[in-house]
C-alpha cells in the first residue's frame, strides 16, 4: 500500500508539460482570509506545481510571474465562474466563493487534460442548485449497500475526524458537489443521537471542515424521534407536543449546528416509521418539519422510496412500481417551499435498467431532486466494471411531456421547469475507507462522473470519462482511448449478461450480488419477473397493474403497446412469449440467450483490455483493478448459465446456435 | 413463565391414583453412597410422591409400608434391568448402576402409564452399547441450528453450571441416553481451548453432574488443534510431532477430565480441517487419535460427513450422495477398534425424505454408528410439528442385506451384525434455553423418542408417543389419542407440503425454513433437483451417477428401477417426466399438486385437533404451541403455493381439479 493510508483520486494530478513560468495570485472583491478562498489558492497552487512542475507563490513580483487573477464579478451566476487564459496568466471570474472554487478547480482539470493556460476557457454555472451526496453509513463503522470498506466518518458509535475527513471535502469540492448526508437514511441506535448533545461538538467540526469547500452538511433524521430520544409516546406530525419537540429540538440544533443546512427522511419505508402510522399523509410528515426549520433556513428532503414491502407474490392486483405516484401525487402541490422530494430515477429500485420514474415531471407543483445509486448494489458491487454516468444521462435526457418543452427530467430537477430554487441531484455514494476509497479503482468515475454530471447535465458520458482518466492515469492516447471504451460499453455488458429487458432482480436475495432467478419471485418485496413456460415479463398496462398510466399521454401510450414500447423496457411493462419476435427478427428466448453469451464474452473483453494497460498503470492499482476483473468473469459466466438454464429449462426452446446450457 | 424458570418436560409427572401405601427402600450388593444409585433413590421418591401422593421414607419400618428392593444379578446385561411387582412392592435387579437408575425409570414411567405397583414388569437391556446426544453448542452461546433459544452450556466463552445442569443430565438419564457432547462439531474460537487449563475444572465439574446419571461427557475435538492451540505447523496425522503433542495433550486431558468418554470429530468437511490437507486418509486421522486415547480407555467418534462442498451444479457426473461411501468404504477394516463411525441416516443432510446411507451395513469390519438429527434443521424449526420417530424406525428396519440376516439398520449399529462393542446411535438434539427446553413443547417428543428408540429399537413409534403424552400431559384417553395421532402423522404432512418423492432441499438458502424451489439448484452444496419442463429429478442409476450401485445387489436393483423404486424415493434415484404414471394412476405432476394441497389441508387438521385440547392443557403452554400452529400453517402455504406454482409454471400442465395455483 505504498506510504499513504489512502490515494488521492483525481486530485493525484501527473505532471503534463513543464510550465511557462512560475505564478503570483492576485484578488479582487475576495479575500483570502475566507476558508474557501483560501483552500481554492491552496488548490491551484498544489495543483499547477504537479502539473507543470513550477512555482506558485502569492507573492512573486518577478517581472515574468504569470498572475492568477480571482475577481469579483457579480453577473456571474450563483456558483458559476468565468475563466480565461492569457498571456498574463489567467482570470477566475465569480459572484461568490464556491464560484472562485469550481473555477480554479477548473483551471486545473483543463490543464490536466492538456490545455496551456494561455488556452483555458470556460464559462459555467451549475444545472442543479442541490448537488448531493447521500452516504449509507451506520455509526457503527458499518455502510448499508457499502462495497469498500468501513465508514470514514464513523467508528464504534464515535465520529471519526483526521486527514481523510478533509480529502473528503477537497474531493467533492473539486467536483461542485455542495451538500452531504453523512449517516444512513435508516437511521437507528446512535444514529437517532446525531441530533443530541452527544455529537453535537463533532458534527460541528465535520460541518465547518465541509464548509471550507463549499460543502454543507446534512443529516438523515429518525422521524421517531420524539419517541426514542424524546421519550414522547407519539410522533404524529399533526400532535402539538411532537410539533414543540421538534422545535425546540430544532432550536437547539440550529444553536450547536449553524452550518447544517437540514434533513434528510426515509419515512414509512421498508419499515421505518412515518406519518402513515398516525393516519397522515407524506405532505403532513414533511411540511410539519418544513414549519420548524424555516426560521434557521435549513431544509426538509424527503424521499419517495415509500411501497409496501410485505406484499404477497401471489398477489397480481399490487404494483410496487405504482408506489410512488400513488402515494406521492394526491399531494402535489401542498409541500412547504423548505421541502423537495427525492425521487429515485426508476420506480422500483436501481436496478440496471428501469423506466424513469412517472413521478418527476409528474408531480408539477412540488420541489423535486433525482436520487440515483453510484454504490453498485444491483451493478456488480464494485466488483464487475459498471460505469453509470451513461444510464443517468438516459433519465436526464428522458422526455416526461409534463410540459410543451423544457419537459426532460434534466430540466424538472434542475428547476427549470417550474422555476423553483430547491431542485437538484443526489446520488447514494460509492465510497469508504479502502485505500482506493471505491474498492474498484475504476468505480471512482462513477464517483467524479455524478459529481460533474450533476454540476453541468450537458457534458457527455465520453467528456467525463475522457475527464476522469487524465485526472486518475497518465496514459497515451490510445491506451485512454481502451479505457474510456472500457467505461462506455461497462454498464451495456452488465446489463447483457444480468437480467434481461428491463425485467431487473433475478438477484441473489439480501446480497444482491450474482444471480438467482428466482430469488426474488416468491417473496415479499414485490419484485416479480412472473416467468413460466410460455413467457414472461409483467403486464403493466392498462389490462394490468396500470402502471403504464401513470405517465404522461404520449408516454402511456408508447408503454402501453408492446410494438411502440423500447425493447429494452419490454419485460417491465408487458408478458410476452418467448416466441415474440423482436425487432432484430430474434425471437425472446433466442435474444436472451444470444445476449448472455454475448455479454459473457464482453466482460471477458473488458479483462483483456485492462491487460494491455499494464505498462501504463502502477503495479500495485494494475493488480488491484485486474482482481476485480478474474471475479467479475466469474460472475459474469454465472449469470449466463443461471438465466440461460433457468429459462431453456423453463421453455424447452433450444438455442439456435446450438451452444452449451446446463 | 410461572415461577420456575424451565419446565420438568416428561419429569413433571401428574398424580395417577392415589398410592397403595407408604415406601421404604432396601438396597442388596449396590450402596446408596454411590451417587448413581442415590439419584436412583432420589427420583424413585420425587416421583412416586407426584404420581400416587405417598411418602417414600428410606427409614419407613411400618409394616405395610411397600418395599423398592435394589438387588444386584449379575446374570442381567449390562445397562439392563429386571423389574418385577408384587404386593410387597417392587425388586429391581440389575448387575450395574446405570441398569438400577434405568430400572427405576422405568418403574415410574409403567406407574405415570397407569400401572399398579403389583402390575409392574419388565426386563430390558439397551439394543445399542453408545445411546447419545450431540449438542451443536457453541462457546459464544449460540446453537448451531438450535430453535430452541441460546445454549444452557456455554455463554461469553464460559461454562454455565446451574440447577439446569442437573435437569438436564436428569432428563438424559430418564430415556437411557449415556453419552452427550456438548459442543458444536463445528469447534472454532473458544472451543478449541476446551482441552486446555482455561476450561479444565469446569469441563470436569459437568462431566461429574454428567455420571451421576450415568452420562459420559464427550468434546468435539479440532482436529487442527495442533496447530491452533499447539502452536505446531501442521495437524499432519503421521507426522510425529502433532502424534507426540497429541499424546501430551491427551495424557493432559485425562489427568484433568478422568471421566471422559472421548472426542467426536468432524474433519475435513464443510471447511473444517482434516487429513486430507495431508494427503492422508481419514483412517490415518482417526487412528492417529485412537492410538492415542487407546491407553486412557478413550474413543474416537469420527463422522462421516466428508463431500465436496464446492461443486459446480453444471457438473451432472459428481454426486454428493455418493461421497460417504466413496470416501470411507476403501479403508473399511483398517479403523482401530477404538473408533466408531458415525454415519448420518441418509447420503445427504437430513432431508424429510431420503433413502438409507449405504455405508451403513456397507462398511463390513468397521465399527459404526448412526447419526439422527433431531433438532429440526430441514423439518420445520421446531415450529411445524414433525415427530421424527418413524423417520428414524424406517431407517432401523430397512435392510442393507449385508448379511444373510441381522441385516437391518438397527442390526448394523447395535454390533448384533459383527458382534462388535462399539456401535450406536447419536441424535443432534434439539434443547436450548427457552422456558419449554425444545422451542415447541411438542418437539420434545423426539428427544424423548430418541432416547427411548436408542435403548429399545424395537418400541413402536406409537408407543414411544403414547409414553412421552402419558408422562408430559394429563389427558383422558380420546384427547391422548388425538395428540398421539397429530404426532403419528405430523412427518407424513411435513412431507406431502414439502419437497416431493424424495427430492429434497428446496429450501430457503442458509436458513432452512420454508420453501425455495430453486434455492439450491444453482449452487455449490451438491443439492439439485434437476427440473425442467419435461420432468424432474437426479439421475442416480448405473447410467447415471451410478450412487444406486453402492447398496447390495438387492437394493442397488430395486433403486436402479424406476419401476421398483420405492415412489416415496422415485426422484432421488430418477429424474421421471411429469406425465408418468404413479402407481396410484396418477401422474407425477398431478401427485406434487395433490400432494400439496393435501398436505396443507391436513397441517389445518393438525392446528384445529391441537384446539381440541385446550381444557386439557395449561393454557400458557396451549397458547405457546397454538401460536407455533399459526406459523406452520403460514408456512404450509408458502409451500404449497410456491412449490405447485413452480411445477405448473414450469410444466405448464394445468391442475386436473382446476385448484388456484399461481
Amino acid at each position: 500500500m505504498g506510504t499513504t493510508k489512502w490515494t488521492q483520486l483525481w486530485l493525484d494530478y501527473h505532471e503534463v508539460y513543464k510550465g511557462e513560468g512560475s505564478w503570483k495570485t492576485v484578488l479582487t472583491g475576495f479575500s483570502d482570509e475566507s476558508p474557501i478562498v483560501s483552500n481554492a489558492l491552496l488548490e491551484f497552487k498544489r495543483g499547477m506545481e504537479k502539473l507543470t512542475g513550477e512555482q506558485v507563490n502569492g507573492s512573486d513580483n518577478s517581472e515574468n510571474a504569470l498572475t492568477l487573477e480571482i475577481t469579483k464579478n457579480d453577473a456571474i451566476p450563483a456558483e458559476g465562474y468565468h475563466i480565461s487564459g492569457s498571456d498574463k496568466g489567467i482570470v477566475v471570474e465569480a459572484s461568490d466563493e464556491r464560484g472562485v472554487l469550481y473555477g480554479v478547480f477548473a483551471i486545473l482539470r483543463q490543464i490536466a487534460c492538456g490545455k496551456r493556460a494561455i488556452e483555458v476557457s470556460e464559462s459555467a454555472s451549475p444545472s442543479n442548485p442541490l448537488r448531493m451526496m447521500n452516504h449509507w453509513d451506520n455509526m457503527d463503522g458499518s455502510i448499508e449497500r457499502g462495497y469498500s470498506g468501513q465508514s470514514f466518518f464513523f467508528e464504534n458509535d464515535e465520529i471519526i475526524i483526521d486527514d481523510r475527513t478533509r480529502d473528503y471535502a477537497r474531493f467533492m469540492g473539486s467536483i461542485g458537489i455542495n451538500g452531504v448526508v453523512i449517516n444512513n437514511v435508516n437511521v437507528k441506535s446512535a444514529a437517532s443521537y446525531l441530533i443530541t448533545d452527544r455529537y453535537f461538538d463533532k458534527v460541528a467540526k465535520l460541518s465547518e471542515i465541509f464548509n471550507e469547500y463549499g460543502v454543507k452538511l446534512f443529516l438523515s433524521l429518525n422521524f421517531a424521534s420524539p419517541i426514542e430520544i424524546g421519550g414522547l409516546d407519539s410522533c404524529d406530525p399533526l400532535d402539538k407536543k411532537v410539533i414543540s419537540w421538534w422545535e425546540n429540538k430544532v432550536k437547539e440544533v440550529y444553536d450547536r449546528l449553524p452550518l447544517l443546512g437540514g434533513f434528510l427522511v426515509k419515512a414509512d419505508s421498508e419499515g421505518r416509521p412515518g406519518p402513515f402510522t398516525y393516519g397522515r399523509t407524506q405532505a403532513d410528515g414533511a411540511n410539519m418539519l418544513g414549519d420548524v426549520l424555516k426560521p434557521y433556513g435549513g431544509i426538509v428532503i424527503w424521499r419517495c422510496f415509500v411501497y409496501n414491502c410485505t406484499q404477497d407474490w401471489r398477489d397480481t392486483k399490487t404494483d410496487r412500481a405504482r408506489a410512488g405516484y400513488d402515494y406521492f401525487k394526491p399531494q402535489d402541490g401542498a409541500y412547504n417551499d423548505n421541502v423537495v422530494l427525492q425521487i429515485k430515477n426508476g420506480p422500483m429500485d436501481f436496478q440496471i435498467r428501469e423506466p424513469v420514474s412517472p413521478l418527476l415531471g409528474g408531480l408539477q407543483h412540488t420541489n423535486q431532486m433525482l436520487e440515483v445509486q453510484i454504490a453498485q448494489e444491483y451493478t456488480g458491487h464494485q466488483i464487475d466494471l459498471c460505469y453509470l454516468i451513461p444510464l443517468f444521462k438516459e433519465v436526464l435526457d428522458f422526455h416526461t411531456h409534463c410540459a410543451s418543452e423544457k419537459d426532460t427530467v434534466a430540466d424538472v430537477v434542475s428547476g427549470r421547469t417550474m422555476g423553483n430554487k430547491l431542485a437538484g441531484m443526489a446520488a447514494v455514494i460509492n465510497t469508504g475507507n479502502d485505500f482506493n476509497w471505491t474498492g474498484n479503482d475504476l468505480a471512482a468515475a462513477n464517483t467524479y462522473g455524478f459529481g460533474r454530471l450533476s454540476f453541468d447535465t450537458d457534458l457527455s458520458s465520453e467528456e467525463i470519462a475522457r475527464e476522469w482518466i487524465r485526472l486518475t492515469f497518465n496514459l497515451p492516447k490510445e491506451k485512454e482511448d481502451i479505457l474510456c471504451n472500457m467505461l462506455l460499453h461497462s454498464r451495456e455488458i452488465y446489463e447483457k449478461y444480468s437480467s434481461p429487458l428491463g425485467i431487473g432482480w433475478m438477484v441473489t436475495p439480501n446480497d444482491h450480488y450474482g444471480p438467482s432467478v428466482d430469488g426474488y419471485e416468491y417473496s415479499r418485496w414485490g419484485t416479480y419477473h412472473r416467468a413460466d413456460h410460455l413467457g414472461i415479463g409483467v403486464d403493466r398496462t392498462d389490462k394490468g397493474t396500470g402502471y403504464a398510466q401513470q405517465y404522461y399521454k404520449e408516454n402511456a401510450e408508447m408503454y402501453n403497446d408492446p410494438q411502440k414500447c423500447p425493447e429494452e423496457l419490454l419485460l417491465f411493462f408487458h408478458h410476452i412469449p418467448y416466441t415474440w419476435k423482436l425487432k432484430t427478427g430474434k425471437s425472446l428466448i433466442q435474444h436472451i440467450y444470444d445476449s448472455h453469451f454475448e455479454g459473457e464474452e464482453q466482460a471477458r473483453g473488458l479483462a483483456s483490455d485492462w491487460d494491455k494497460l499494464k505498462d501504463n498503470i502502477p503495479e500495485e492499482q494494475f493488480d488491484r483493478v485486474k482482481h476485480r476483473f478474474d471475479l467479475q468473469l466469474a460472475n459474469a459466466r454465472e449469470w449466463r448459465d443461471q438465466v440461460n438454464s433457468y429459462f431453456f429449462r423453463k421453455s424447452g426452446i433450444a438455442d439456435e446456435k446450438g451452444r452449451t446450457i446446463y
